[in-house]
């Protein structure tokens, strides 16, 4: 078993976790969505409406306050985790240093200088070098982005907040990429409501971590394979210590195709009026489309981001969708 | 004066509808805008995340819940209140009679049906008549959209929120159509924090309001200019009610352009991962195009709906906008 290797956080991290992230993380409503099915009404939990616009200031927020004696961070990423830990950093009046390969859009550069932070430009496969580099020749910390016990703790302070508006909650759906916001919320929802399932979601495209649950041990598929997937937020790979909470605490995981996924961003759009990037909406993309796959019954889908071009969104908007 | 005819809602009133809309009307966050000027900080009231996209069910369960003896309730509207009140109604477990204009779109007309009310359709000149006629005939109460104490009281629960969630605002930034909203949110704001501005906002192309303020006297604009503005949730005219609380509560009104409203639901949409209408937007408009004009410092806009067409903001993303 791999879990026997790996210690697994607990409740009473989260819970510390919750007291750290206060005041600098939204504490995002649970918003219900009158137009799901009665059988199985849908209550959304909008992490699209965090700061940084995704869920990662949460896990970032709490392993900054964890770091004693730190002269700053440094982390690496593309996406939303280089600008979650410039906000962190900056809220905890921390110089952090962002490492992003020379592909990241001109636009997201720029968001993350805007939190404060000095952004260093490398070629992609040199970005965890020298991530590593800085932070030894500086003395800075390194934030990973779902590979630490400290981040997981962070992102799992979403699901005590689903736990304490809902407490009836039957059935949560998470997006799955690292695995960390998964690992974070399961913590928190089976300690605190050990009726309701916790199912994980991944696009068809980008399912290596359903693949390594049914295998019992990590399967990877390759970048190449995992970068097909619209949902661009989903296609990290879970690390041994993000395998190991997912094998213990989900009760199963479920794939959606990418129409459904687009599906799903318009619909939460169009009905529930929040914006959703791709990977944001692929856990209503299965609740949505998977009803035969799913237990019935009071449902959270967690909406991890909301950060995508407009031309994306406009397109998504005007296209044909399958219908659930 | 005008003032002296009618008698306000107090405080006291904005209160005990609060007792009322609880657990039918969502308690919405006060979203941080990070994006915005650091010497006037921004908060977003999200209405647009009710159940039915708008705030208008807070004033349509609170006069619903006021009612004694009436076997079931009538309205007539094309917009939002005729789903406030159709969703209030059944909440209640009252049935409801919703009258609207024979050029409704079909999409809203469902909306209404799925709410469970009856739909009559009648051509638009007659709508007030026959509301009024199935009233009488069925002995059904007609909740009006706005000109009605216990509405505006029931829309003044969201200034009640503003107020607990940030004691020390300085501004807050609403919408003005028929008034109700502003009324009931002035009520709230100026009862807990005296020290706050409320500055309404209107269309210039819909700016009767405004002028009405600046004469002292109701003005009254033709339903065909009204009808200009892309917000068609402003195309509305205070009654002597409302316009006797916007003459004694609000600080003072400024109108913003049509592109300057879709260049904030483009920034809402973008940078908060919020779907605005266009009437929505108005108030985040005003805060991003007349800072010269507003007082600094903390700073609320109200998103008062989000319902509107995917190929209307699929058009507002793509399109060309001013920079504030």
């Amino acid at each position: 078993m791999h879990t026997d290797a790996v210690q697994l956080i607990t409740i009473d991290d989260v819970v510390a976790a919750a007291g750290r992230v206060r005041g600098t993380a939204l504490r995002t409503p649970l918003v219900p969505a009158p137009w799901s099915d009665p059988d199985r009404p849908l209550w959304i939990k909008p992490e699209n409406l965090q700061p940084i616009g995704a869920f990662k200031i949460r896990g970032a927020v709490n392993a900054v306050a964890r770091l004693s004696g730190a002269s700053g961070v440094v982390a690496y990423s593309s996406g939303n985790h280089a600008q979650a830990v410039a906000y962190a950093a900056r809220a905890a009046g921390l110089p952090a240093v962002i490492v992003v390969p020379e592909n990241t859009p001109a636009v997201k550069v720029e968001a993350t200088r805007a939190h404060g932070a000095e952004v260093v430009i490398v070629p992609i496969t040199d970005r965890e070098i020298v991530a590593h580099r800085i932070a030894r020749e500086r003395d800075l910390a390194l934030i990973p982005p779902f590979d630490h016990p400290d981040v997981i703790a962070g992102q799992g302070t979403l699901g005590l907040e689903i736990a304490e508006d809902l407490p009836d909650v039957e059935l949560v759906l998470v997006p799955v990429s690292g695995g960390g916001l998964a690992s974070g919320v399961a913590t928190a929802i089976k300690a605190r409501c050990p009726a309701a399932k916790v199912v994980g979601v991944e696009p068809e495209l980008a399912a290596d971590a359903t693949a390594s649950l049914r295998a019992g041990e990590l399967v990877r598929w390759s970048a190449a394979d995992r970068a097909r997937t619209i949902a661009d937020g989903l296609r990290a790979e879970p690390s041994e210590l993000t395998f190991a909470h997912l094998s213990t605490l989900l009760d199963d995981m479920v794939t959606v195709s990418e129409p459904e996924i687009r599906a799903a961003v318009a619909t939460l759009a169009l009905r529930s009026h929040l914006v959703a990037e791709p990977s944001g909406a692929t856990a209503t993309a299965a609740y949505l489309f998977r009803a035969a796959d799913l237990p019935r019954g009071r449902t959270v889908t967690v909406i991890s981001g909301g950060n995508l071009a407009p031309t994306q969104l406009a397109e998504i908007l005007t296209g044909d969708h399958p219908t659930p």
